[in-house]
């Protein structure tokens, strides 16, 4: 398989699911549904639902069948990002290159966009998953919103914020990454599966694959940060220095850094390393993460 | 029955089982545990959650069996006050006599309380409640989920604050309570019986009843904020002439105001004529939210 085909076909299939998914432009309230869709369509990568129907086929399921659940967690990552930039939080004006959501539609509407957005993905999961057992629904609903709220996500962001301008300790940002970045990496790799009617020990290696490439593509970031040019990141780099974010290079070097990232991709893919020829696209997305230009 | 032991015997029964669902104040981060808490104890009287109970019962339901999808309603409800409070939105500083949110713990903590209690909404409806159908509660999710997104109550507060400042119309002020108040008493009285198994024209009468009965709250609410006092509303009265918003008085007399709530009270009642006498906590409910002091 060609990867860069596999994502491209893959990102073009989660887009026109959440064009579908998401109330058009027009609904009333026009202007929540326009801020909703600005944000959902800022030009991210789709690395999160990717992960989702490439769970599904890793188990034998079929990708098609999890879009819902795809979109939804997609519509959680972009409600998260919409809330991080407000100005009470990181208080960025740009994202991929363009204006944050409250800098184009006001903070009042960033909020409320964020909160439906959050609201909308459960509805979509569970009112678009057509043809699988409601109790395999249920359970990734539970998932889903575990992954997001105050145990994890959310939880992870709250940390981030207290940690900022203060010494941390390794485990301190081990927390913050496990929780803001890879829970919900987590919930993309357990929700496939189980819709998939994944097995237990299926389940299991998935989750240990998503903490491994969730901790990986988290470093991978926070070295971009320093090392990253404004043209390629879409914002300025250094933006988390200015904001005293605790980062892994604020800790180690960048030599570690990229050390720990090697590790980390090494351990994603012994994790899955009992599983068939199906989970090759998950093997070939860990290898192109940790290969990032960094 | 007594209506005034009636409310006080589920409302603790709201609050225990509300006490049981959230994560404890010292659970990591204990911050967002301890600000989600605050809100959710800071004195709301329970009656969306009642009428989740209420409802049940009304089609011959075992009220327990729903008290996850109450307090799920309530961690909504709750989400919604912390965030229209913020200082981009209504800005207030009190709330039934207590400090908002983002007073006590700042604005990006209220921010992210609000976000949290939301996502643990849709846990706890799906991870406790038991021993009915999974398909059930598949419905039960999605009514919660369209009673609180955009085309509901977060609509409504879009609405709301699109309004501000400007004279509008009876039909744009229908709009913001239908959507603002009355979604989220529809999504009570519709998944308190989904939850029961109940039959269609049950499920569509009780509807019928929440939107009447949601008007008339909120008109009354309205009239409260012209003539309450301090004492009682746990607030300055006049905080909706200050904010410039739209309220049935601005529009029509108290008078006028006052007729329109006898009038949604007579077709709250109408609504459940044919619901037998386990239907009689609701009928006491309309009158008692219809002959608040005001």
């Amino acid at each position: 398989m060609n990867l860069e085909k596999y994502l491209e076909a893959n990102k073009n299939l989660i887009d026109s699911s959440l064009d579908e998914f998401l109330p058009g432009a027009q609904e009333t309230p026009a202007v929540i549904h326009d801020a909703m869709r600005y944000s959902v369509f800022a030009g991210g990568k789709r690395l999160r639902p990717i992960l989702v129907l490439a769970s599904a086929q890793a188990v034998g399921g079929d990708p098609n069948k999890v879009l819902p659940a795809a979109c939804a967690l997609e519509m959680v990552h972009t409600y998260s990002l919409i809330h991080d930039d407000l100005p009470s939080m990181d208080n960025d004006d740009y994202r991929r290159g363009k204006l944050t959501s409250h800098k184009v539609y006001g903070e009042a509407m960033a909020i409320l966009a964020g909160d439906a957005l959050l609201t909308l993905a459960f509805e979509v999961l569970v009112d678009h998953t057509k043809g699988i057992d409601p109790l395999k629904v249920n359970l990734a609903v539970v998932e889903l919103a575990r992954a997001a709220g105050s145990m994890g996500m959310v939880g992870g962001q709250v940390a981030d914020i207290l940690s900022e301008g203060k010494r941390i300790t390794g485990k301190d940002l081990e927390y913050i990454h496990r929780h803001k970045t890879a829970a919900l990496f987590g919930a993309a790799l357990r929700m496939g599966a189980i819709l998939s009617h994944a097995e237990q020990w299926e389940i299991d290696s998935l989750s240990n694959y998503a903490l491994h490439l969730g901790l990986a593509f988290q470093i991978v970031d926070d070295v971009l940060d320093v090392t990253g040019e404004a043209h390629r990141l879409g914002k300025e780099p250094g933006g988390d220095i200015k904001n005293m974010k605790a980062t892994y290079p604020s800790l180690y070097s960048i030599e570690e850094s990229r050390a720990r990232v090697s590790e980390e991709i090494e351990q994603a893919l012994g994790s899955i390393s009992s599983l068939g020829p199906e989970a090759d696209p998950l093997r070939k997305i860990v290898n192109y993460v940790g290969t990032r230009d960094y």
